[in-house]
């Protein structure tokens, strides 16, 4: 607990001298003022989280964390529970969505198995088991404090690694089946909204299968009765290995100065988590690329990049962001400014 | 006006049993059904587009035309007239924000002079001029009829250059001071929209110069009393010589089952000329990433694929769109089903 306290602790703020010098940079490129709109946000930003006037061209990575839920049980999503390890091999041998998409946006994919209910063994998956899955969170609690802590700092360990190996930007991605079940019931804990709005269609559930659900995470809130004001003993109660550990590595890549870019839902609620453990922590979060939830991003103070109606996780709208953000940083690279082309400017 | 005619009557409706089938082939895929949105729908479109179930990886080209507008000398803009040729310059010589989106996008750009002031003559940029700029359209019809034939036969035989050399999807940049004044004009005459409804703040003007620009379009409209049902005289009537060189384009290119990406106002607004002189042709605009302008986009019934406050044209929103594109078209290359991967299906 003490080395996630520190690593908290070393959080800080961006500094807005530096997207304002950045700013000011894309101001003299041959283009009206501010054109550019969010594209030039996103290259202020890194600059910013970098700490340096001169970013370079982002090297990237994307974090996929898989584990098993135990609330699965209550029969709350669409697939059974051993498509989590399924997908882990699929990732591993690059055969699914975001490894394609990671591959068009030249990030190095990362899975980390957290704790898949039957380990998942081969090569290109990390092992970092926090146990065989989550206990069902409608009869205790999801996890042990021992267990959060674990994760998180497995996920803080992560974050050093890939700094210390020159990555500047990451995205987060997650699998396991029933994990927007977690997700859900989190961000109701956090936030206080009723359950009712928080709980979607997941994957792409009945409504039997959702009134399920609504209803196992109406029974975790009950018999756990959490303090919104204490984000670990949430997470204890009603998460999940894999989303522990993408909170510790929002914390951590905070902490080493690289950039996070949350997907959907589950990521923007491990991201919520490590916001109210660090609040500095929210700087370093770029724009997410697909909606999440509205009420998790409302609260992180994010605005969606785009939305294209995609619900599959792993990390693909954070892949999609990437090549975005590689877009940014390529204008403040290459575009000529109104003195070097020879172009009148409006003065404006 | 007989190669016109002709262009539109060889325009088929793509065939929307392609885009079935390709569907088809995404459900098998290692995902829920449908869980990756509008990515799904940019793949089923595109092979519908090409009129093959197997489409390949696009290949990708950007063309930028460029003239001068008459209307200009009404004080329309924050930029000075010559800023038209200067910017055609710094495309050919590869510093403008589109070069750089481009060059991103993997997309070769296409810089033509369709009319500005003075001719601007440089390797990289091809002369098509239709005119030393458009006439002022608050005085007299912008061009003569024989003026706009030939400017949309241009943009007719360019498709047909960039077809026979095996390009798929063309994005639509524009440059020409005041060119938002005669967009908002066609707009009005297209649509029978309210002048002030239609008319934005262009690359960011003060409040006195947008009521110029107001009043100019009122004077034009009040002038010619287009017939909103008749597209070539309001083109001659209000136009610019790059916006018909783009609607003769976008016929060319659906002629040829080419993809074309809509980019922000003008090019919305050329699409929509097009599509009023040929309907099919609307089957084969992907969706824009802009927003353009929310009326023209609803005429064409495209909804934009995101939008980024970007007000620059050039073609750098289409840029932007046809990575993702690329990625749309990967994710049918390259992703496993869930046979092939072991993976358990919903069934769903």
């Amino acid at each position: 607990m003490q080395r996630i306290a520190e690593t908290c602790a070393a959080i800080l703020t961006p500094d807005p001298a530096i997207s304002e010098r950045v700013q000011a940079k894309l101001d003299a490129k041959t283009k009206p003022r501010r054109s550019l709109g969010r594209l030039e946000d996103l290259a202020c930003q890194y600059a910013a989280i970098l700490g340096t006037d001169n970013p370079p061209l982002p090297k990237k990575a994307l974090l996929v964390m898989g584990a098993d839920h135990g609330v699965a049980a209550q029969g709350v999503s669409a697939f059974p529970q051993e498509v989590t390890g399924q997908m882990l091999l699929n990732f591993a041998r690059g055969g699914a969505a975001i490894n394609v998409l990671a591959r068009h946006a030249d990030a190095e994919v990362i899975v980390v198995d957290m704790g898949v209910k039957e380990p998942v063994i081969e090569a290109g998956i990390e092992s970092a088991r926090v146990g065989a899955g989550t206990a069902d969170f409608t009869l205790q609690p999801a996890m042990t404090r021992a267990q959060a802590e674990t994760a998180l700092l497995t996920g803080i360990a992560i974050a050093r690694r890939l700094a210390a190996a020159g990555t500047h930007v990451v995205g987060l991605g997650d699998m396991g089946i029933g994990n927007t079940t977690s997700s859900s019931a989190l961000t109701a804990a956090l936030t206080g909204a009723a359950v009712e709005e928080v709980t979607g269609f997941g994957t792409g559930i009945s409504d039997a299968v959702r009134a399920r659900k609504v209803e196992a995470i109406r029974q975790g809130l009950q018999l756990h009765r959490p303090d919104r004001n204490a984000p670990l003993a949430i997470l204890e109660c009603l998460g999940g290995f894999e989303i522990a550990g993408l909170t510790g590595f929002v914390l951590g890549a905070a902490a080493q100065r690289m950039a996070v870019v949350l997907d959907g839902f589950i990521a923007s609620v491990a991201a919520l988590l490590a916001v109210r453990m660090a609040p500095s922590a929210a700087g370093y979060l770029l724009p997410s690329l697909e909606a999440g939830h509205r009420i998790v991003l409302r609260e992180l103070g994010k605005v969606p990049l785009f939305d294209f109606d995609m619900r599959l996780g792993e990390g693909t709208g954070a892949a999609l962001a990437m090549t975005v953000l590689d877009a940014s940083v390529k204008l403040l690279h290459e575009m000529a400014t109104f003195s070097a082309a020879g172009v009148s400017d409006s003065g404006a």
